[in-house]
This record gives structure tokens, C-alpha cells and sequence, in this order.
């Protein structure tokens, strides 16, 4: 069920949106005519005004001056161009933290951080807070009804996290209603452990600078609570504009697999998913963490399209040594997030500016002006886009879920771990590549999710898992469907508090199979390994003492201490089958692990080859194939079809120069 | 002479203790009952109990709980284990520092260190000490004549270092008894020097943050200040004890080569030396490394036995990536401590906790349970250290002594020296390990030790030396002694001062040469050296510019500026030998050098051949043979012996797995 | 035109001066006298004194103690060794701090930053200043006309930074005084990007740690504040002693390319510049760099004679590893000063400290005494400086100037750069090299230099330019002048703004080119180029698309995406030529370029063929040439000369040992 707004309360009668963000302010009016007619020029529909804007909204304490942005929403208005209207919240003016210093955030040594970049705010601050909903309140007064105004982007990549006593009062208050009473707190955060009893909650403070490791409880609830206390600013300033402008969807933009906030919780509260994405042209392995995170966004979206909110036209300003990107990698990356369901193709920014921190990260209009090849890449691209008004509104349907959670995340980074070389986003991706290089279609979902219609589900890394989640894992298994655990997976309970006996203690029944003892290994020695059948592979950096309890053992370690020991289990259960993998083998391994685990749940890919570097994923009524190598790639197509990007007919295969991209819609065969 | 109280007390109709940490208030009463029984069946005859019991015992200011620990205690000794009852003032609980947030520590920037961790005290706090001395005396009131109470635990490995304004007070006063007045302080901090004159006391403040190299006396003071802070403390407690239980011996448990703590003045105040000690299993020098700690400990306690407090049964969790052990290495690791003269053989902890920051710590019994591997090694253990119990009591004899000594450590460990590569137990290490590899037993013992029953004493480091030190050694020499004196020694006195004239300049005359110049050289570039004798080495780091002034140059530079200089010296002194070495030769030369210092003094192994990677060493009527090889080793075995350990007897030579122990007490032949 | 006061002063009569810092207050008056002894002997006739004095002289608040002082300038005088009479306002004593704990510094993190080292003062504290200042009145009233006061050192390497709150009055102070409103603070630091508009002057403040990337312009601006306000502070103690002593000259020390202060605005408010300088023996790139350094200090004196106030005589040791120099290198170094324009050839310390964080740097007399290698070097040298008197008060005529900027230099180091690899520094050097590889002397001067009188302007890199300094680049091409400019120039005006258009968008009409896109390239990949005859080469780190507007595009990219377009380009313009250069070329391409350039200008060095590692430099009469080879060179010279220093005389070649030096005037021909 699609709800009542969303990216096709946008979308409608403008196709996919292109533009990016527009900080008119830096700018003397005189460029403002410029600016949107190049936008014009250049196929932009919607453009987020306002970001950075509380100092000129509110150039003192209570004043208002809303008339430059009359402006600016007339000129837009007048041009077509529809607004994304910022909640400018994210960086107060100086005047704030100046007047109120108290609303300044202090970090966990109790250094106070100050004015002069951005983001300078407690999320907890009742100052804060009543400032910015005062002006919010206002704007959202004055701009209702506005033609231009199309949709409203509360605060900016919120983030912030403060350990003053105005945050240890709400981190109290959160706890208070999460555990009831002090011996509620003491019994979750086993403050038997190093006598860290609590005899009155005026004593409970978030983890500051400590001699030692902290409670990990203590950790993960002040990361469950940072997490929290910025949604319910976010969810004030969303009731505010919602209550006066109820057909205009909210939204807030995203930072992908951002650590400090669990968007699980964050998506529900949303009209619609916005993010903003900078892969680095230094990675290897962008195109694939870049698929990965857009496969992220589509599921925090429930499936439904979700936006594209910034990304660069070239090389960013904020990495120590920016690469640029090749020619035709600008249209390569917008492509790939409508291929899989962004509607909404935006950057930062507009145009770009002469001073302040970012003024050497990439616009659409670079300082060079219009007759640059940017430019005219930024215009090209806009025009294609309209050819590809029939994707909007379209889904990407997948028969695979790939699990990521946020408290698992944050409770598996603590210092006292076996190791810190197990990070659960770059298992997420070692899992996911695989199904990406053959064109599987992904669903990222949330440990809660309901499973019952995919046919493998994939759980990388399920450190901490709630009884609930194993049990659903479990269900699911029963029920027919085929399950891939990763290592330490199942390892403690929602409190971080180790389920004991043998591991992973909720699903050792599905898996048939359990452990002992977790053994990391040196990272110079890989683990030789083999699969039953015969062929060698290597894992590194972590194996488990495991035995069979009835599961097949299908890879065992072959040398050292673990020789004999089994690497990796199948069991059937129910009418499903369940995986365990208890080491990290090597990617290859890893593919034919995932071959086997899709041939148990009789999935294929799009495509039944797909040439090394190509991506393909089918989203509506198209088949979309990215080059994202280096080479020429020849890709055997099914159908003859339409290229929708240059309305060229293709037949049996297609050739894809480097960084070329294909929309093929399937004709009828002639 | 034995002391009244020691080891003696405690294995006395127990033999070698075999236990560890018990932290039973992290677990419901009922799990205490499969505890004990747990550890009948595994042997265990001693636990130590309270070491984080503060919150638990005073859960506010000024209440008592001690309910649960007379059950505690009454289960145990019930069951005949014996408790090393811990004083629980290591980790106070938060009401202290919420309530008194002047008894937190503050590092040397000004930051607080909050609860939520352990440690968090300053050791000079008035606070802090009233409240833990209260305590500790009801705890002694209650206990005393307690049946199992059998040890008691001072605190726990102390360290803490404070730079508040109480800590300044208490350094002022500190310096002011080692000082008198402001001119003896004036003079010995050289503060002529940078315009650093106090003109009153209330100006004289810890080393904080400055901005640059701060004056190193001061620096030099302010550590040995922090040492004899905790000792004051631990002696209050101590007495406390002592004055209620006379009869119980008093111990405080080490951190081996720990640099806060200068462990020579406080291993007088104990009843028993007790040690922590963690090798590192990506360590490859591990197997020396704690050869030389547990050397170290037999020094702190004047040859007699000790214990070793806490050891693991497999990986830490504090390091970043924590290997596990090799089979068999927990018993290597064990029984390698009862060789070199530990009748205690404890470990970090008896069950896995459930929840806190070592909950993936290694315990006896994990979190699988007791049916695993590692509780089967460590029941199994238990079961053959009984066979042990005729080594109770005995001592390991030496003819060598190697010097080690904190205030030159401390005093070596500052920003403004010709090299920061110059690490003193780096170079104890190196002079240790020939040593170690040929069986030959060394006592530690610090520079004033009383050397006339030594053949050999061994100086890897003394940078800093009192003149009284360096009389006793030229002293030793002449009276028929031999000494080996490493580089960069006798440089400055106890204030720091450097010791003008040619270098050494305390110890030129026994030494027979002189230098004027130090000279690091680039770490990428060994330095060629000769034996006047043929054979070529190589040094590196470190070169000397020094003469002979009587002594024999036994080794040259050969290249370069240094070309032609010597290298090593020798020279014979009264009755005596003393060797100088002007560089860092590598290992193999060290090995050389050592075997010519050993043929000097007339020391030999305890066995005529070693092979490589198998530690020999007697203790009382036993030859322990370890291979810490992953190879067979072959030993030739002088007498005909019965195995302690297995009953069975050997002659001639005795094959030897990886990681296997031979515990040889010689037969009559035949 | 040469001012009344400078070198000259002090070394009429004299020669070139010889000594170092002399810290009496440090040793007994019984070492005072056979200091002054070895001085003579070693034919010091100047030495620095008082330094780190204040504690001394002002044992407490408002106390004089100058009994002390009055003898130790009487023996010194009587001795005919004139003094550098210090103010000792560079470390002030414990008592300030304590009693006004507003005078110490503060960090950008809020951290106060303790006495117990050095340069603990707030360079805005009205305290501070007030105390300082009454000292120096005092001190200068007392020694005005001492027979042997010859020259006042002010303070001691200035460079403190502070952000406490009277730093920030003084910075808004500053900020008025720049920006005459707020208005103006406002537009120059670009408020409206990210809502930082100032709304009233009290809201300013220093750059304090705040969430992200701080605000460019304030982050430059503070940091010329900073310089200048220790610039204020020098020169209010400067005016207290001119008033006093009008015929003595006033320095204070420099420290070369030292990035806190911007030494152009410093050196006219000094009679004579003087710089501490202390080559790393383990940095191969030291001889240049060192000559570049020497050659700013001759340009920061309008090309009068300077002095080298500080070096060192062995290795220092405030580096980590500190290498000594080898045999020759002392002598080696000094005369390169000598070489470069130093009349005065002083060193850190006369006699090595026993106390304090700097015993272990090397001196004049070390703490093995006179009878060392070290100390018969230091005679030798001062010896043998007698024989150059004939150079004191000579020149070094240079037809090439080197353009560097403080300025500028800030401006780029900055987080949120497109890359933070590209280091002025290491351009200028880049630069340098090759000149100074020809034996072509260079003039090292800011960008509002006067050029008319060079032949060739070389800009490595000028990130920030005013439009006063790109006109006179302009019209100084025009006039018929050759420039070279490197790449990333021209980028920001001196607010920091971006100067919008085509880059470097000031320039680009001399240069006839222009860019539009920086592009870094990644490290391990450079990047293929070659000269339009035909030579290939490689560049790295950077480049840039350009294009040509005019220019001759003389080198060309070769691969990938930035092949065909121009690398190095060269155009006429009006009676000159300018170069531009978009990359960083490989050291060897760089001096083709050069030698291009220099062949455009009529330039060659002083010799027609310099050996690899021998230095060659023409001062007034003498031809210096050095060798910083490790193997023998053998130069043909063109005259027959006498060589100073040995009276010996030359004819045809000269063969120089390593670290050999020889100055050859030119004798009639026979």
C-alpha cells in the first residue's frame, strides 16, 4: 500500500527530479536571474533552499526576515522549478551559542564545541529546541500554500552527539523510561561488573572520558539514546509543518550506513527516504557499497522510491587528497540510483561558492561558469533524464533480503571485543558483492523485518540479536526459506549481555550446528580451507571452534589447530535450510557459497551471465546495465528492446563502453 | 630468613594453590553451588574473592551489605577452598564520585575521569581515603578468624596517576620532605634553567599539559611521587589488616614490568609477592619475556616463592585482536611459573562474566560451559599440579644477576634524549635472552642489591646511577666480581643531572675507558663491528664515541666515521672483570659477548646443551624442561629422572613435543 | 641604501662574529672565568646572553636582582667578548602564571597550558605585557652604555598562539581595526555560508574546536592576528630600548621557514635580521634547504648581512632520534651561512646544561670538556672565520627572485582543500633546487617585492594573491620580465575567496591560459607528460585542466583522461615571457623548466658546470664552493684565486673532499 504522499506526490507531472541545493543568500540578487535560467537551461525541476539560513532568517534573537526568501520562492516559482524548503535548524547562529552557551555540544571529554563550522547544538538542549521550533513554526506559517513549495527537508544529516549535563538529564530520563527503575538499569547494565552499582539516578551519566574500557550496556544505550533524542527533535519540527502544510511530504536527508543513527527508527517518521551519497573515486569498490546503499534507502523506504538528496558532480572538498572523476562517471552514478529506485537525482550544489568550507567541493555550476565541461555534462544529463519519466513511480522487486542492523552494529564496536578487525559493514558488503555481481536483487532489511516472502535471507553479522528476531529467523527457516549466517552472529542478547552456552545460543537449533570458542587469527596467515567436494579456498582474520549437531559440514579447516574443525554448515530444518559460516572466507569462496545458498532458494539473477564490472538490475518495465569497468563489456541481452536513454533498438547483445549505461525496455520481437 | 608469613602460610597442607578470580555477585546464589562444585572437580583450593565488591558491600555512603559475602565465604570454606579476600577499593562505586567529584582522577590536560569504567580515584584524595579505610576496617572486623580466609588482596593493580589540585598539594608536600626547603628543590630541578625559579611553595604544581618539553626532574619526581602516593594508601590498608588479623599474610598483585610503579619499594611492605602477567601470544619473544617477569618477581621477594596472581586461560579481550592459545599452552604458560618459583597459579576468572567490559576475556570455565575443550585443560591442570606439591617451598638458585631498576627507567623515559629508541627493558630483554636460551638462572635485582654472592652482575641499562650504586659495583668488581655494563649508563645522578667529565664518569675508572660523544645512527643502517679475534657483527641505533683508558677493546667499528673506535671493552679491575659496551650489537653478538662474560665469571647452564626454543631451569629438587617450540626437541638429561608429572622415568635423553613439560627429579642410578 | 644600524655595527673591529648563547645563571661564578678563558681560546667574540633570565632577575613580583648580571657583562667586557644582552620576556617565571593564571595560554580545545616548560604567556595578556615590559625598562635602563652591550635580543623565537578569552577581545579588537563593522567581518568572512553571520562584535571569537571544518577566513585571519600580535608585542619592547639606547641594534631570532609568523612584516621592525637554524643530519634534501632558508633571511634584510644566531654545533635533541653530524659538517654548515650572507656564525649553547630539558643538545663545550673531537672542532672554525674578515659586510647579487608568502601559505592550509598534499613549502624547494644546483643565486622576497631589477620571477605557488601583486606579476612580464608560475596559483584573494572565472583567474592574461578543473591524481600513479620536441617525463600528486589562450603549450599529458591537454605552457607577453606549469613535474623536469627559463631570462649560474652536491656562491669578492657530497668533486674554477681560508692558491680546478669548502678570490692572472 503506497501511502498517501510520498515521491509521487513529487514526481507527478515532472518525472524524475533533478536538481540540487540552491544557497541563494551567499549570492547578490543580480545572480539570482542567472541562476535560474542556467537551471532552466540545464533541466532542473527542484532545488532545497534554505539549509544554512537561520542567521539570516533570524539575523537576532526572535527577529524575523523572511523577505529574500519571498523572493527567491517567487523567482523559482515564476520559473517551474518546484522548492524542497529546508528547516534551517542544522547550524544555529552564533548569537546562540553565544547568548546560551549551554547549547553548545561538550564531547566525552568536556571540550565544549563551538560556533564557527556548523551542527554547533545539544540535541537535548531545551534552548535549542524551543529556538528552532519557534522559527520553524514561523516559516512553515508563512510558506504554506506557496506554489513553489513542494516539500520540506527538516535540519540537515543530523548526527550531532553531546555529553553535557543537559544530555545526562535526557539520557537519564530515556533510561528511566526504558527500564522502569534503578534496579532495572543495574540488573541491564550489570553494574555488579566492577562496582558500578547506581544508588540514586542523579548519579547516572552519559560515558565520559573514563581510565578504562566503559559498560558496553552503558555505551550502547547512550548510542540507542543519541539516536533517539535527535529523532524526537526531528519529529517536533515534522509535527510542526505537518499540522500546516499536511499534503506536503517530509522528509530529512540521510548519510547511507551512517553509524551514529539508526534509521530503522528514523524511515517510519519520514514521508519519503532522502539520501545523500559521495562515493570515493578512490575505492575499488564503490560501485558495489554504492548499489548496496541504494538497495539501504529503497528498504528503509518499504520498497517504495526514495531520493537522491546530494551527491557531487566531481571531486568533493572534505576528503584529505579528492580524486576527480573520469568523464562520464557523473551520469554512471546518478543512473545507478535510478536503476535502483531513486526518483529524485540531486547534488550539492547549485553553484559553487566563493567562500567558507566547502567552496572547493563540486557544483553543477563550477567557479569556471557555464561553458565548462562539467557544465555541459551536468546539462546533458539533466536532458536524458527526462526520457526516463517512465521509471518513476517503478519498483525493484527482490527475492533476497540482506539484514543490517544499527544496535548490533554499535554493541559490536567496543573496545574489549576478541577483535576489532570484524566489521559488520564490511561483512555486509563481502556478502553482498556476490549477489550484486550477478545481478541479484537485494532488499536491506531490519532484523524485524517480515521474511515470509523472500526466498534467501542473508545475515552477514547478527552480533547482538533479540529473542524475538532469532526466533523469526528460525520460523522463516521451518517455513521453507534458506538462511546464511555469519560468524559471531548471536552472540549477546539487546542488554549486550552474552547468551551463554554453546554459540550462537538462539539459532544453534536452526543451524544444527554450535561453538565454543572464538579464535582469531593473524592477519598475515590466512586459514587454509576446503569444501567437501575438493576445492580449496583461504579464510582470514577470525574462525570458531564449531561442531556439527546435525548440520552438514560442507568446508572444513584443513591446517594448524582447527584442521578437521568444520568452516562451514548446512543444515536442512523444516522445510528450509539454514547456512552457518564461521570464519571469513576470501571473497571467491564467498561466491560460491552464495551460488549454493541461491541454487538452495532457486534464485537467478537478471541476467544468466553478467561480465565482470557490469551491473544489472531490472526496475520496472527496464532492464538497466552500468559499465562500471574499465573495458568494453559485451552483455548477451533476452529480449530485443529499446534503449530508453537514446531510443536505439537492441538485439541478442549490446556492447557498453567504460562508464556506459543502457536502459533496455523489451519490445515485442518483430 | 624465611618471614614469618609467605607463600609458606598458604601452601602449607594445600601444596601449589591453583584457583582464580571469583566475582560471585555477578551471578544468583544458585549458580554459587554449581561454582564450588565446579571447582572441586577441577582442583581449585584457593579464589579470589571481592576485588570489585565496593558497590556491593557500601551500596550508599556509610551502609553495610555484607550478607552475601558471610554466604560466599561460608560455601567456600565449606568446601576447603581457601579465599584470598580482596579489599575492594580499587573501583569505588559512582556515588563516590558523583558526591565527590573531587575524589576523580584528572590527567595531565586538565580533563576529569569519570565513573562508568574502574580506577576512577585520585590517590591523594582525602576522601577517597577516609571512605576505603572505613570500609576496609569493617571488612577486616567482620572477617578476621573468618576459617577460609587465608590471604588478603590490597586493592588492585594500582597505577593511577592524578593531577588535581589535591595530588599537587600532596606532591608539594612529598617534595618538601625529600627537599627541606625551596633552594633544595630549586637546585635539584636545575631551575636556572629556562626560568623556571619557584619563589614559593604554593607555585610547585604537577606536570601539566605545557607548552613544551617539560623540566625532566621535575617530570622525574612527579613519578616517583605517583608510586609512593599508592604505596601510602596501600599501607594504610595494610596496616588496617595486619593490626586486625595478624596472622594472614598481605599481598597487592603486580603488573610485572609495570612502569607507574616502582615494585622494589613496594615489594617490602608485602607478606607475599603476587603478579599478573598476560603474554602475548603474537609474541614471539613471549617465552623470555616471561622468563625475565617471573625472574623479576623472585627478585621483588628476595628468592622466595611467589604467586602468580593472574594469568589466562586463553585470549584476553584487551588487546585489539586477541589471539587464542595453542593446545597446551595454558600448561606450558603454567608450570613455566612453577619453574622459575610461583607455588600460586591463578587466573582471571573463574566463570566468564555475563555482561561488563571482560565479558570476552577468557575465563576457567567459559560461557559454553564445562563440557568444552578449555575447561577439560583447565580441570586437567588442576588434577597434575597435586603431583607438584614436593615443589612447594623450594627456590631457584642463581649465580647471575641482572639489573633493573625504575627511577633510571623513569628518568631514560623523556622527549629531550639523543634517542627515544633507547628502551631499558628492550635492553634487559636482549642481555636476558642468551641467558635464558643456555639455562642459566638469573636473579633481578635492583642497583643497590647486595652483589657479593653473585659471579656475574649484568647492567643492561643504568642510565640514571646514586654514587653509592656505582661505588657497590666498582666495589664488586674489584673484589673478584665480573659486571657487564650496557651503553648509555651512569649519565645522570638521581636528580637527573648529568654527570660531567668523559662518560660513564662513575663507572670509567672500573671500566677502564671513557667516552665523550653519543651517536645514534639511522635505524636503516647496522653498523659493521669486529672481535678483535675475526668474527664480524653488526650493531644498530646506538653508537658511543669512547676510548680505552687501560681496557681491552674486544670488539671495533669498522666502517664509517665510528671506524676503528671500540665497540665492546674489557677490562680487568682488583680481582675482577668489567665489560663496557658502546653499542646495541645484535642479538647473535650479544649471545657471544654473554658467553664470554659466563667463561669469565665461571657460570655455566644447568645443562650443558640446550636446543633451541626449550627453557631449562632448576628449582629446589627439580629439572623443568618446557619446549615452547612448535617442533620435537631433544634434550640430553644428565642423571637418570623421575617425571613428576607423569611418574615415568627417563635417562639419557628425554624427547620433548611442542609445548611439552618435563619436570625431572633425579633417581639414584641403578 | 644601508640603515644606521645593522651587521656592520657590531662587526666593525670585530670581523664576522663567533659565539653562542651563554647561560652563566646556570653554573657556579667559579665556571664564569674559565668560560670566558675557553671563549678566547676559541676566538668567540660575541655571545647572547640573559634568555631565560626573568626568574633571576625578578626572583619575585616587582624584585630586581641584576648583581648577578653586572658581573657577568664586566668579565665579558673586560674579555673583549662583546654581549647580545636578551630580554628574558620569552619565559617568565612560576610566580606569573600562579598568581595570574591569566597570562598562561590557552589551546583551540580550552586546554591552559602550564608553566613547568617554556613560552607560557598569552601573547594578549594586558598582565603579561604590563610585567614584561617593566622589566625590560629596568634592564635596558641598567646596562644602557655597558662598554660591552653590543646588540639586544628581544624574547626568543616567538611563535605562542593562544585562544583565551582576552586573545579574543584582542582578535576582535584586531578584526575592527581590519573590517571597520561588522558588516565588513561579515562579507570578508563569507557569514552566509552555514549561518555564521555575526550579529554582534561580542559573538566573535578565536577558531575553538567546534564540530567540523572551521571557517577559512576566520581560521586566516586568526593566524595573521597571532603573528601580529606578538609583532605588537616585540615592538613595544623595541621602543623601550631604542628610547634607552638609540645606538644599539635590536633583533629578535627567527626560525627560518617557520609557518606561525609571517617574518616580512617582522624583519623591517628589526636593525638586523637574525635566524636560528638547525639542518636534520638525516633529511638528503638538508644543503638546499638550508641555502633556501639562508637566502630568505638575506632577503627578509633587503640583502643586507644577517645572522645566524642559533645552530648547532653536533645533534640536537628534540627530535625523536637525533643523528649527530659526521666529521667536517659543523665547519661545512657555518660557512654555507657565511656563503649566503652571514656576518655572524653564532651557536645553541656555549656550554652544554647539566639540568633542564636541553642537556642533551649538543654545544660549544660539551660535558666531556675541551680536551673532545667537538670542542677542537670549535676552535678550529673560529680560527679560521678570522681569515674571512674581508667578507663582513659583503653582498650576494642575485638576478632571480623567489616568491614566497606567509599569507598565502595559511590561506592553503586548510582542511577543505582539494587536496592536502600540495605544501608551498616543498614547491618553493622544488623550485630552489635546481637553481641552486647551477650555482644561480636567488633572491628569496615577498609578492609586493619590487622586481624590476630581476631577470627571473619564480612563484612556486601563490594561492593567495591580492590584485596589487598580480598587476606588478603583469607588468613586471610586460616590462620585458620572464615568470614561472606553478600551479593552484591565483585561486583566492586575500579574504580567501575564491576568484570566480577561469584560473588563475588574476593572471590568466599574462599567462594566456586558463583552467577550469583541479584534478589530484592519485599518489601511486603518476602521471605520463612530454615536451612538445619530444622528451618524456613524468608529473605527480596534481594536475590541472587547462587550456591555452595564447600560450605555447610546451609539455603535454600524455595518458588517460588528461592526455593532449597542455602541462607546461609559455607565453609571450608584451617584452617578457610567463610559464605556467599545471602539475608538479618530477624533480628532473623541473630543472629542464628551469633551464628554460633561465636561458628566457640571460640567467647562468656562477660557474658553467656545477658537480652533483657542490655548492656554488659568489659573495663580494670570494667564490664560495662547498661540498655536501660524500665523495671527492673536482671543479674548475675560472680564475686564479687564494683561497681564504688556507692562503693556499688555485688554478683550473679545485678538487674538493666531502664536506671540503674552499673561498677563492680572484688574484691577478701571473
Amino acid at each position: 500500500m503506497t501511502p498517501r504522499l510520498g515521491m509521487h506526490t513529487l514526481t507527478a507531472g515532472r518525472g524524475l527530479l533533478f536538481g540540487g541545493d540552491y544557497n541563494p543568500e551567499q549570492w547578490p540578487e543580480s545572480v539570482w536571474t542567472e541562476d535560474v535560467e542556467l537551471m532552466r537551461a540545464a533541466g532542473v525541476n527542484l532545488v532545497t533552499v534554505g539549509v544554512f539560513s537561520w542567521a539570516r532568517l533570524e539575523p537576532e534573537p526572535g527577529a524575523r526576515d523572511f523577505g529574500w526568501l519571498d523572493r527567491v520562492l517567487g523567482l523559482l516559482g515564476d520559473a517551474g522549478i518546484a522548492v524542497d524548503l529546508a528547516t534551517p535548524t542544522a547550524s544555529p547562529p552564533p548569537w546562540l551559542g553565544h547568548r546560551w552557551p549551554e547549547t553548545l555540544p561538550v564531547d566525552e571529554s568536556g571540550h565544549r564545541l563551538w560556533y564557527g563550522a556548523r551542527n554547533q547544538f545539544c540535541p537535548s538542549s531545551p534552548v535549542y529546541r524551543e529556538r528552532a521550533l519557534a522559527l520553524v513554526a514561523d516559516l512553515a506559517d508563512r510558506y504554506a500554500g506557496h506554489p513553489a513549495l513542494a516539500l520540506w527537508h527538516v535540519g540537515n544529516e543530523y548526527g550531532q552527539i553531546c555529553h553535557c549535563d543537559d544530555s545526562a538529564a535526557a539520557f537519564r530520563a530515556w533510561l528511566q523510561n526504558r527500564y522502569g527503575d534503578l534496579d532495572g538499569l543495574n540488573e541491564a547494565w550489570g553494574t555488579t561488573f566492577w562496582s558500578q552499582r547506581y544508588s540514586d539516578w542523579a548519579e547516572v551519566i552519559t560515558p565520559r572520558r573514563a581510565p578504562y574500557l566503559i559498560n558496553p550496556t552503558q555505551l550502547l544505550d547512550f548510542r540507542r539514546f543519541s539516536s533517539d533524542a535527535l529523532l524526537a527533535h526531528y519529529r517536533a519540527e515534522r509535527d510542526l509543518l505537518r499540522a500546516r502544510t499536511p499534503d506536503t511530504p517530509v522528509t530529512t536527508n540521510f548519510m547511507g550506513l551512517f553509524k551514529p543513527i539508526d534509521y530503522w527508527s528514523w524511515a517510519p517518521e519520514e514521508d519519503l527516504v532522502s539520501n545523500d551519497h559521495y562515493p570515493d573515486p578512490a575505492d575499488p569498490l564503490a560501485p558495489a557499497r554504492t548499489a548496496l546503499v541504494h538497495d539501504l534507502m529503497r528498504g528503509l523506504g518499504g520498497g517504495r522510491p526514495w531520493m537522491l538528496m546530494e551527491q557531487a558532480t566531481a571531486a568533493v572538498n572534505w576528503r584529505p587528497h579528492n580524486l576527480p572523476k573520469p568523464s562520464g562517471q557523473l551520469r554512471l552514478e546518478s543512473l545507478q540510483a535510478v536503476a535502483r529506485g531513486a526518483d529524485g537525482l540531486c547534488y550539492f550544489q547549485w553553484r559553487a561558492s566563493r567562500f567558507g568550507a566547502e567552496r572547493f567541493h563540486a557544483a553543477m555550476l563550477p567557479h569556471a561558469g557555464p561553458d565548462t565541461r562539467l557544465h555541459a555534462d551536468v546539462r546533458a544529463h539533466g536532458a536524458e533524464l527526462r526520457r526516463l519519466a517512465p521509471i518513476a513511480g517503478t519498483t525493484v522487486p527482490a527475492r533476497v533480503a540482506l539484514v543490517h542492523d544499527w544496535a548490533s552494529w554499535w554493541a559490536l564496536d567496543e573496545r574489549g571485543q576478541p577483535s576489532d578487525r570484524l566489521d559488520p559493514t564490511d561483512q555486509l558488503l563481502s556478502y553482498y558483492r556476490p549477489l550484486w555481481e550477478r545481478g541479484v536483487a537485494v532488499d536491506v532489511v531490519p532484523p524485524s523485518a517480515e521474511l515470509s516472502a523472500y526466498a534467501l535471507v542473508v545475515v552477514p553479522n547478527l552480533y547482538l540479536i533479540s529473542d524475538a528476531d532469532a526466533a523469526s529467523l528460525t520460523a522463516y527457516v521451518r517455513a521453507g526459506g534458506v538462511l546464511v549466517v555469519g560468524p559471531y552472529s548471536g552472540v549477546v542478547d539487546p542488554r549486550a549481555h552474552v547468551r551463554t552456552g554453546r554459540f550462537p545460543a538462539p539459532l544453534r537449533e536452526v543451524l544444527g550446528a554450535s561453538g565454543e570458542e572464538w579464535r582469531p587469527v593473524p592477519e598475515d596467515r590466512p586459514v587454509p580451507c576446503r569444501w567437501s567436494d575438493g576445492a580449496a579456498f583461504a579464510a582470514r582474520t577470525w574462525t570458531e571452534l564449531v561442531r556439527s549437531d546435525g548440520a552438514e559440514p560442507v568446508a572444513a579447516f584443513t591446517e594448524g589447530e582447527p584442521a578437521g574443525h568444520p568452516a562451514v554448515l548446512r543444515h536442512r530444518s523444516g522445510r528450509g535450510v539454514a547456512w552457518y559460516v564461521a570464519t571469513l572466507p576470501e571473497q571467491d569462496a564467498l561466491a560460491e557459497l552464495t551460488a549454493r545458498a541461491l541454487a538452495d532458494a532457486g534464485v537467478t539473477g537478471v541476467l544468466p551471465d553478467v561480465p565482470p564490472g557490469v551491473e544489472a538490475v531490472r526496475r520496472g518495465p527496464a532492464l538497466f546495465l552500468l559499465n562500471h569497468g574499465d573495458d568494453d563489456a559485451d552483455v548477451p541481452i533476452p529480449h530485443r528492446a529499446e534503449d530508453l536513454l537514446t531510443g536505439t533498438t537492441a538485439e541478442g547483445r549490446i556492447t557498453l563502453a567504460p562508464r556506459a549505461v543502457a536502459v533496455l525496455r523489451p519490445l515485442d520481437t518483430p
